[in-house]
C-alpha cells in the first residue's frame, strides 16, 4: 500500500489517498483543539494515543458487528480505512448530562438517565454546529428517513457496546460524537475515529475526567489522562 | 363574571382569577418587547389588535374543530380564557425559512418547504429557548409521548386552518409559535395567543413583512401592519 496525495487536512487528522481505490491513509495529528477551534495546542503523544484508541475501539465495534471504515492500524500514528462520503451530520449519545447538554437544559451535569439519548447536529463549523433535529435533516436532504434510523439505531448499539467495554476498566462512558459516511454501495458506515477527544470518560469511583475536558477546562495534562484510557484498554504506548 | 386578582405579569399580557374556578380574565397590554426582552417599547393600541386578532383566530380555530382555552372577547384588550397547566414547550411550525431557523442552518430566507415542519422550545427566557428534541422533553418529563403527538398534530392542523385562512386575504403564513396546556381533565388545549406578535406574516404579492419583525428590524411602523392584518382579516378597530 503506498501513500498518495494529501486529499484533507481537518484539526486532528490528515487525509491521504492510496494507490488503492476508495482506501484511505489516515495520520492523527498532535494538535488539540477545542471551542470550534478557538483554543489550540500542539501535544507531542496525542495522534499516537488517539490513533491507537481508535484502532483498539474500531476493532472491538467490528467484533460486535458494528460496520465500520476501519481497516488496520498502520503505524503509531496511521491507519488505513475506506473512503467514505462523510454524512455531515455528528451523532451524540449521551448516557449522563454534561457539556452543551446541561447548559442547554440548565441541568446540573453527572444527572444519569434512564435511557441513553442520541442527538443529531450538523457537522459545519461556520455554524458552529447547531443541534438538529430530524424535521431539518429533512429539509436540507442530508439523509434519508431510512439512514437517519440507521444512524440513530448504530450510534445506540456503539452506546452499548462501548459502556460495557469501559465499564469492565472502571470508566463511565457519559457521552460521545460519531460520524457516519456511505460507501460506494450505501452502506452506512462508521467513520472518523472514537477517543478521548470525541467521549467523555469519567473514572468510576472519582469521577476523574479521562478526556478532552481536561485540556477544554486546563484541569490537567491530556497526555497523562489519554495514556491512563489507552493503558486500561489493555494497549500500550512503545 | 368579576376580575380577581393578578395571577402572573407576562411581556405582552396579565391574567387574573376570576370569580368562576379555572377561569382567567387575560388583558393584553400595549407592550412590546424583542431578542428575550431586550429591545422594548410601548404601543399604544397593540394591546388591542392583538386581543382582537387572537380572538378571532382562535373562533376560526375552534370551528375548524382545535380545541383552545378561548371563552370570549370581553372588550378591546380584554378576554375570558379556560386555566390550563401550561406545557413549557414553545411549538413552532415552519412553511417557509425565516429567522432563527435560516440562521441555524445557514440557509437563506423564503425558501419554500415541501412540507411544513414542527419544532419544540424550551419554554424559559434564562435559557434563551433552546430548540429542544423529543429526547429532551423526556429527560426533563415536560410532556408524555402522547403529550408530544399531540402537541405536534394540534400544531400541524393548526397551520392547516391558518394558512387557508391568510392566503384567502393575500397573507403568505410564513411561520408561528403555538403554546398548549393542559385542563383539568388532562386535556391538551391551545392556550396563549396568536397574533402578529407571534406569527410571520408575508403579504403574498410584496412579501412585505406584517408582523413583529417590522418592530425586531425597525422596518416599519407596528400599528400600521397590525392593523392591516386585522382588517384584512374583517375585524375592525373601534
Ligand atoms: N473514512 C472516511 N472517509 C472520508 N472522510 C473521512 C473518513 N473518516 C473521517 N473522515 C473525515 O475526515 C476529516 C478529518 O478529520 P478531522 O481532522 O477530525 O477533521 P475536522 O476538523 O473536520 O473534524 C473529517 O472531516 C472527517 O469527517
Ligand atoms: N389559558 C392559560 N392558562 C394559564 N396560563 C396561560 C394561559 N394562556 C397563556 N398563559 C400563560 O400566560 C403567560 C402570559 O403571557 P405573556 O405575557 O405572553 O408571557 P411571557 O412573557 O411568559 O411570554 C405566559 O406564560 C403564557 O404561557
Ligand atoms: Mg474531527
Ligand atoms: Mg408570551
Amino acid at each position: 500500500m503506498e501513500k498518495g496525495q494529501l486529499l484533507y487536512e481537518g484539526k486532528a487528522k490528515r487525509l491521504y489517498a492510496t494507490d488503492e481505490a476508495n482506501v484511505l491513509w489516515v495520520t492523527y495529528k498532535d494538535s488539540a483543539t477545542a471551542f470550534n477551534g478557538e483554543k489550540k495546542a500542539e501535544i507531542a503523544g496525542k495522534g499516537t494515543l488517539n490513533n491507537r484508541i481508535t484502532s483498539l475501539l474500531f476493532e472491538k465495534l467490528a467484533q460486535a458487528g458494528v460496520p465500520s471504515h476501519f481497516i488496520r492500524q498502520l503505524s503509531d500514528q496511521e491507519q488505513l480505512v475506506k473512503q467514505v462520503e462523510i454524512v455531515p451530520i455528528e451523532v451524540v449519545v449521551r448516557n449522563l448530562s454534561a457539556g452543551s447538554l446541561a447548559k442547554r437544559l440548565g441541568i446540573e451535569e453527572g444527572r444519569v438517565f434512564s435511557e441513553a439519548i442520541a442527538e443529531f447536529y450538523l457537522k459545519d463549523d461556520a455554524l458552529g454546529d447547531p443541534l438538529i433535529t430530524e424535521d431539518h435533516i429533512r429539509l436540507l436532504d442530508l439523509a434519508t428517513a431510512d439512514e437517519v434510523e440507521t444512524l440513530r439505531h448504530n450510534a445506540l448499539k456503539i452506546n452499548d457496546v462501548l459502556t460495557g467495554f469501559f465499564k469492565e476498566i472502571g470508566v463511565k462512558l457519559v457521552d460521545f460524537k460519531v460520524e457516519f459516511g456511505r460507501d460506494e454501495a450505501g452502506n452506512i458506515l462508521l467513520a472518523d475515529e472514537i477517543s478521548p477527544d470525541t467521549c467523555r470518560l469519567w473514572d468510576m469511583e472519582t469521577n476523574a475526567k479521562l478526556d478532552k475536558d481536561v485540556f477544554r477546562r486546563d484541569l490537567g495534562d491530556l497526555t497523562t489522562v489519554y495514556t491512563d484510557i489507552l493503558t486500561r484498554l489493555g494497549g500500550q504506548l512503545t
